[in-house]
């Protein structure tokens, strides 16, 4: 068994980045450890089991990376939250705020039928406030939101309380 | 088993995306079908299980979704190719031609060790400009490049011819 430890000596930690004051858990040097990457996804796919997930949606971009993998582990679709401009059928839109700044992401109009089960995955739960953003979006077209997961809990930033009531889990916690 | 047929059936045909005169393949609603997005990845992971790869490459953004599934399903490490500034350390950046345009991406310089077998993974198959110069890259950080996978081949624009002497696949052929 891989342990929370054992994640953490495989995460590069880089100060002020992407700006000054700011820790970043960098988990390219995770994803690219072989048994680190398969038991990240296998921990996170573990967690859903039992939830009966239809769908994944991972926000761009590294909810790209862990989102599919989850997806795929699990047997469910996948669905991209991107950037605006970037996806090229209907889109419904919502604004977020992060750690750092706001930002804005779209979701294809017909992606989610009302009723499917629903699981986010990210890399990271900071704020919660993407997560939050990208669940209300998914109830918006009528998905069961049947669980949030992430691979890093930033734990003093309190997303989790934000998004209380949803079933939250998340692999590695600074 | 799932027929080349049965891929198309479920790909969204866009005239004039991201601009006029090009079709556009959306594989959001191929990715969404949990039935089709299984058969996908586990047909594109098949093809690679002989070459005991190490590490998957998948160039932003749309081979992060593929190609991150697939370095799960075959046990390999996943890096990351990145459009410019995105990356936390320190990087090599190449540039590339595109079907429509041009652009730049770039790996962490500690992604690859030498010797290590590496496949390259994406979506799509255009001119393959992206593929050759992702390869190039790799090679120069002393990878071993066992193949280049995409899910989508654009036929006409011959991109197989660029990538000759490489081991290419691909799944739905236009």
């Amino acid at each position: 068994m891989f342990t929370e430890k054992d994640f953490k000596n495989t995460i590069r930690e880089i100060p002020d980045f992407p700006k000054e004051g700011i820790l970043f858990y960098d988990i390219t040097t995770l994803l690219k450890n072989p048994e680190a990457y398969q038991e990240l996804i296998s921990q996170l796919a573990e967690s859903l089991r039992s939830q009966k997930v239809d769908l994944v949606i991972g926000p761009e971009a590294r909810g790209f990376v862990i989102g599919s993998a989850v997806a795929y582990a699990i047997g469910a679709g996948f669905i991209l939250a991107r950037k605006p401009g970037k996806l090229p059928a209907e889109v419904f839109d919502f604004s977020y705020g992060l750690e750092y700044g706001s930002d804005c992401l779209e979701i294809h109009r017909d992606a989610i039928k009302p009723g499917q089960r629903v699981a986010i995955v990210d890399d990271l739960l900071a704020t919660g406030g993407t997560a939050l953003a990208t669940i209300k979006l998914a109830e918006q077209m009528g998905a069961e939101v049947v669980g949030a997961r992430f691979a890093i809990e930033l734990c003093d930033l309190n997303g989790r309380e934000l998004l209380r009531g949803y079933d939250v889990k998340t692999v590695i916690k600074y």
